[in-house]
């Protein structure tokens, strides 16, 4: 034999996010003043009542080993929630609880797809999804969507893409990167499709509560029983609790699928931090002003963004009505040239403005979409006032 | 298409300790006097210095993102702690923290694994290896190793397991569920095979700490820097410093293997818990006293357990000198009747015990081993006195 390695494992991206993050990071240890766009975390702390809870757990000696999938008072909070909030029957033994949102996507996966199974996911798309998937032996199927659709999927592109091997298709609404949410009317047309061609829909719900204008984020299993058993909602404490580092992610799934993914997770990682499932039944059951008050602030740097952007020379942004995200669509800014040069690639836009402009904006070709870059407002408005600028600066001296 | 699951994820066998576990618990609920030779971790609390610190990092708003393979502080004792306590040559960027040693485990195979590939596990062992390499495609080896050894592999049993698909060979020490603990010299053997027949050798050490009888842990890729190229080191903060619930394991490996490890942990879950890897930093590089002092606590329990099962009749034991387990032959037993009804298998003598003795034991057939039971001395000396009074009384029954 040989030290050779998984040969799956070699072709995995290391995600291009994290260059951009590194150098911000880089320059910032020099003393320089640097203006980050990459966040793809609230920038603020977690709640006082999560984190009380959460010190009482540990000094209640609640530092031990739980149930694989969750305590059973979680999985049942987490049930009540999914019934209350997003009408979604999911009862506790169809709950499972892991470590994040990205876990809880990896043990989905895991727990649905054969070799060479296809899985649906429109661009752009969130990079994590595609590798997640490829990790898991399926096969990642992009249809492309663009912003004269909103970069939203129709279930005329859904019904094209399916195969005989289609066994899923992602959902992500409110989207990461482009701040777009699916209408009622949106999900039921697509939900016809997935019961039709009898396929999982796995809805990943992370921003739920990060939706503005009035717009609702609307559980796709909850519009019928049908869809419902399509349906494996995943989901987390990290973006509408700030509760990132905490790494909680819970999954509402069909209980076939359920029973499947608990006995993956009590061979692969055990439970999830006790003391951090606690902090999340906290956040579940607790008072929910605080999530109320985060959206308020990222709803106001939203519209200020928005706003600003939509003057700037060179680029357009479609309004974002949830997350924390603008999407920005830099195609022509791309047919420029920057002192001299053409730019040409999203990567080039970006390495100029962190290194000559000290911005940290997310080139997104790792997004499928390598026209457009994703600016987060999950900094401070001051941080953001400053930023824009300094975009607007460069795009002023492209010709 | 149709909602058909992973054929793999279909096979995963539930841990059938559980199953133990549940029982007992329910008899429990209902008030009834049950004593646990079943529990897999420490009954003392996570230390105080530990907790504080992870207090600490709470109140300071320590629980955004961190670097996906672990904070740079916490990899950097992590790669001190090899050197100083393991004489492991292994730099900060060979060092992986993930959500547990489960989760750990996890990673090495699907960074190292190619379907087909063979891991060689010596019987008995821990039941969750098997299943980890079946999730990652390859193909678990067994390799039986009889009372008359020790239960532990011979570097000639090893060789001879080799085969062209070999890429791994699995080295438990101090062994769950045996105790038994290899020497130096027996390492250096083994060693020699592994380098000889280029294959990695996944050494679990996560029992280091808990060794008895003036008996020393010794890292297998500390004897030379050849074993050391073919070895990938996993541990883990659960059993020496009482963290089990805090869900913190850790990986050394070769430059490339931690690479792929890193990638593939930076998209399916991201970093471990940021408290718990706070609390694990003040773990590793904090006081040592509680190590000692829990170690001393089990020394006591080991050597009352050994005496009274040597006692005991139809059943005979190996002195365990490490981790928290007594590996008790039951095959005389399983021959004779009890109430008139012959045994025959171990999960009937723990059903029995269970039910009619309250006293949980774990049968070993899922431990590759189905004429053995496992009896943890992570429990109270009180409790233990008990829980073997009435096991001895039960084996008085039989004939």
């Amino acid at each position: 034999m040989s030290l050779e390695l998984s040969k799956k494992g070699l072709l995995v991206k290391p995600s291009s996010t994290l260059a951009i993050t590194a150098k911000a990071k880089e320059l910032r240890a020099k003393g320089l003043d640097v203006v980050g766009f990459g966040a793809g975390e609230p920038d603020f702390n977690t709640p006082d009542n999560i984190n009380a809870t959460a010190i009482k757990a540990i000094q209640d000696g609640f530092t031990k080993y739980t149930a694989a999938a969750g305590t059973p008072e979680l999985r049942k909070a987490i049930s009540d929630k999914f019934k209350t909030v997003n009408h979604l029957n999911y009862e506790p033994d169809q709950v499972i609880v892991s470590n994040g949102g990205k876990h809880a996507l990896t043990n989905i996966f895991e727990a649905i797809l054969n070799p060479g199974d296809e899985v649906i996911i429109p661009t752009p798309f969130w990079l994590s999804y595609p590798e997640i998937v490829k990790l898991e032996d399926g096969v990642p199927v992009f249809v492309r969507c663009d912003a004269s659709q909103n970069y939203k999927i129709t279930p005329e592109q859904l019904a094209a893409a399916c195969t005989e091997k289609t066994k899923a298709f992602v959902l992500n609404s409110p989207n990461n990167p482009t701040g777009m949410v699916y209408s009622k009317a949106e999900l039921e047309a697509l939900a016809k499709v997935i019961v039709e061609k009898d396929i999982y829909v796995i809805s990943d719900e992370i921003y739920e509560y990060l939706t503005y204008d009035g717009e609702q984020m609307v559980s796709i299993g909850s519009l019928n029983d049908e869809i419902l058993a399509h349906t494996i909602t995943c989901n987390g404490m990290a973006k509408g609790y700030a509760m990132t580092g905490w790494r909680i992610g819970y999954t509402g799934a069909p209980k076939a699928v359920a029973k499947v993914m608990a006995s993956i997770q009590s061979h692969q990682t055990s439970n999830p931090n006790s003391v951090a499932q606690m902090a999340s039944l906290e956040a579940i059951t607790g008072p929910q002003e605080s999530v109320g008050i985060m959206r308020q602030e990222f709803d106001r740097r939203r519209l200020y963004m928005f706003d600003r952007i939509s003057k700037m020379p060179h680029v357009s942004t479609i309004c974002p009505r949830g997350a924390f995200y603008v999407f920005v669509d830099i195609s022509k800014a791309l047919e420029l040239s920057y002192n001299g040069k053409k730019i040409e690639t999203c990567a080039e836009f970006a390495r100029i403005l962190i290194e000559e402009y000290l911005t940290a904006v997310i080139p997104c070709a790792d997004f499928g979409f390598a026209d457009h870059i994703r600016l987060s407002y999950a900094i401070s408005i001051e941080q953001i006032e400053k930023g824009l600028n300094r975009i607007e600066e460069f795009l002023n001296k492209l010709q």
